[in-house]
C-alpha cells in the first residue's frame, strides 16, 4: 500500500467513526497531502461513494498526471458552487472539514444547506503529524539542498555585499540544487539587525566584525527545510556575542540529548529554556523553541512553554533556540530533526562552532 | 495626508456609517495596507478609542520602527485570546472583520462572546482595489525590476539548460535588483509542457525548436508585478506555433485597446475571447483574461466571463490571454497594466514580437 492509500484508508476510518459521510476540503497541503495533486485550486470530495477532485481548466492536464484513483471533474464556474450542487445531489448530510483552513464564506454555505458539520481538525493534524518512511526521505533531500546551498553560499560572502545579495543567492542554489521553491523568505541578517528574529534582508552592507544570521529552507517534492546559523565577518564583535553564542549552542545541545519518542514538547522547550535563563538570559529568547516541519513550513507540534503534546518516533521538527539583543545583535541555532524511538537524527549537517567568515 | 492616515480615515468612515465599534483583522496584507507593519504575524483593532497592533516578541523591534500612530502591544501568550480579552474589556459591541480572512476558530470565539458581526470584505476590496500614486509607483518599480531581471535571464539560455536553473536565475535577479521576495513561484516551462497554464520548472532540458515560456513577478516594498512572455528556441517549432502566438498577441492587443475609466471588466474578457474564438482555439483558453495586481498577485477585480465589476482609473490589472494545445505547446502573453482615465499604461514594457533565442 502507498502512503496515499494508506492515508485514505485512515481517513476513511476517521469519517466512518465519527458517522460522516464526506471529507470536503479546498485546502492545497491537504489535498496534496491525499491525492498526490500539486495545483493550488482544488476540493477533495472523499466519502463512502468514492474520491473526487474537483479542479479546473488551467490544472486540467497536471490533474490527469498527478492522480490517482480519484474521479476527475474540471469546473468551468465557480468551484465553490460546483462543490455544492454535487454534496446536495449526492444528498449528504454530515460532512468533515479541516475548520482552520476553511473560509468562512464556505463555511456558511453549508450551514444555509442545512448540512452537519464534524471538525476534523485535529485527527488530520495528528496523521501529518507523524511522518512516514517517504515522507522522511524528503525532508532529508530537501535538507540536504539547503545545507549545500548554504555551505555554496558562504563563498560569496565579502565585504559590502548587501543582505538580499546572500538571500537572494541561496534561494538561487537551491533551485540548482533540486529544490521545486524556497520554503519561506529567505532571512539574512548583518550586525545589529540580527536581533530581530524574524527581520527582512535589506540592502545593507557587510562590514568587518558584523554578524550574519541566515535561516533559509527549501521545498522538495512538498515537503520543507529549516535550518540557521549565525557567523561573524572578519572578526568576533566582542565578548558579548561569543558569550551568547555559547550559550545559545548549549540550549540547542541539551535539548536534542531530551528528544526521543513520548517525550513532552513543554519539557524539551524547559530543557533549552533553562540553559538560557539561568546565564541570564532568558528575557532575551521570547519565542518558542521549535516547530513541526511538512508539507508546511510550520505545522504541529509545537514546541513551547504551553504545548501540550508529547514527540513521538517519526515526528519532525526544528530545534532553534536563539538570543536576542535589541541594538546589539542576536544568535540562533536551528536543526531539523526527525524523533527516533531513542532520541533523534539531526537532518541538517552543518557545523555549530562559530565560524569567522573572511 | 500619507496614503495610510487616508486609508484610515476612509476605513472610520466606513465603521462609522455601518455602526460597527472597531474593524478586527489578523490578515497581513491588509494590516500592511492599514499600519506598514510588514510581519506576519499581528492583529489590528481600529476604532473610535484609537488604533491599536497586537504583535508578538519576535517582531517587538520591528513594530516599533514600523507603525506610527497605532498603540502597541505584544503578547506573550495567544494572540487571538488576547485580542478577544481587550475586546470584551472595551465593551466593544459590534466588530467589521473581513470574513473571507478570518479563520473559523476566531469567528466562532466572536460569536461566543456575543459580539455583533459586520463584513467589510467589499468595502475594503473596494479601497484596496484603486491604486494612489505611491502604490502605483511600487508597482512600476516590481514591473520595472520584473522586465530588467527576465532581460538578464535570456542571456542564459542554452541547450542543455533546465527550467528550474531559469527559473532560478530570474529569481536571483529579482533580489539583485532590489525586489523583496519573489511575487509567486517562477513558471519556467519547456516544449509541450508550455500547454500547462500553471505547471511547474522541472529538471527538463532545453532543446533546439522548444517553446519557452516564462510566467514571472516580484515583490517590492509589499507590491507585485507579473509578466508573462513566450519565446522559442533555435528555431519555430511549426505553422501551428506561429499562428497561435499571433492569435494571442492580436487578442491582448485588441483588449489593451479597450481599456479605460469605468468600462466593464466583462467587455475586456470579451474583447480578448471572441479574437481567439473567431479562430477556432476558444475552447484551448479556458482560464480568465487577468486579475487584479497590488499587495497580493491575485486580487480584485478579475476579468472573466462572470465579473459584474467595472474598471476604474488607478486600478491595476494583468491582461494574459492565452492558447494550450495539449500535447503541443501554449503560448501566453501577460502585461500588467494601470487604468487611466483615457486607456491604460502598460507597466510590463517587453517585446511582444515572437523572439527566436539562441
Amino acid at each position: 500500500m502507498n502512503s496515499i492509500d494508506g492515508r485514505l484508508s485512515k481517513l476513511r476510518e476517521i469519517l466512518q467513526k465519527n458517522k460522516c459521510d464526506a471529507f470536503v476540503n479546498f485546502s492545497a497541503v491537504e489535498n496534496r497531502y491525499f491525492s498526490g495533486f500539486t495545483g493550488s485550486t482544488s476540493c477533495l470530495v472523499i466519502g463512502t461513494f468514492g474520491n473526487l477532485i474537483f479542479t479546473d481548466f488551467r490544472y486540467e492536464e497536471q490533474v490527469y498526471t498527478e492522480v490517482r484513483n480519484f474521479s476527475i471533474r474540471i469546473v468551468s464556474k465557480n468551484l465553490e458552487e460546483e462543490v455544492i450542487a454535487f454534496l446536495k445531489d449526492s444528498r449528504l448530510k454530515k460532512l468533515a472539514i479541516i475548520s482552520e483552513k476553511t473560509n468562512l464564506r464556505f463555511y456558511e454555505r453549508l450551514k444555509s444547506e442545512d448540512f452537519e458539520i464534524y471538525r476534523v481538525d485535529d485527527d488530520i493534524s495528528s496523521m501529518r503529524m507523524i511522518k512516514d518512511n517517504n515522507e522522511i526521505s524528503l525532508i532529508k533531500k530537501a535538507c540536504e539542498i539547503t545545507y549545500t546551498s548554504l555551505e555554496k553560499a558562504l563563498g560569496i560572502v565579502r565585504e559590502g555585499i548587501s543582505e538580499r545579495e546572500i538571500a537572494g543567492y541561496i534561494e538561487y542554489q537551491f533551485k540548482l540544487n533540486g529544490a521545486e521553491a524556497i520554503g519561506f523568505d529567505t532571512i539574512v541578517l548583518f550586525g545589529a539587525k540580527s536581533s530581530l528574529p524574524h527581520g527582512k534582508p535589506s540592502d545593507n552592507k557587510l562590514k568587518p566584525g558584523d554578524v550574519i544570521l541566515i535561516d533559509c529552507g527549501c521545498v522538495y517534492k512538498g515537503y520543507h527545510s529549516d535550518i540557521t546559523r549565525t557567523f561573524v565577518f572578519g572578526a568576533i564583535p566582542g565578548v558579548w556575542f561569543e558569550n551568547i553564542y555559547q550559550i545559545t549552542k548549549e540550549a540547542q545541545s541539551n535539548a536534542l540529548k531530551f528528544l526521543k519518542d513520548d517525550v513532552s514538547c513543554k519539557e524539551i522547550d524547559y530543557e533549552a529554556r533553562r540553559c538560557i535563563a539561568k546565564r541570564g538570559f532568558g528575557m532575551f529568547f521570547g519565542h518558542g523553541l521549535g516547530h513541526g516541519v511538512g508539507l508546511e513550513i510550520h505545522e504541529l507540534p509545537r514546541l513551547n512553554k504551553d504545548s501540550n503534546s508529547n514527540l513521538k518516533s517519526g515526528v519532525v521538527v526544528t530545534i532553534e533556540p536563539g538570543i536576542y539583543l535589541p541594538g546589539k545583535g542576536g544568535v540562533r541555532i536551528e536543526d531539523t530533526v526527525v524523533i527516533t524511538e531513542e532520541g533523534c537524527e539531526i537532518l541538517t549537517n552543518f557545523e555549530k562552532n562559530l565560524i569567522v567568515l573572511d
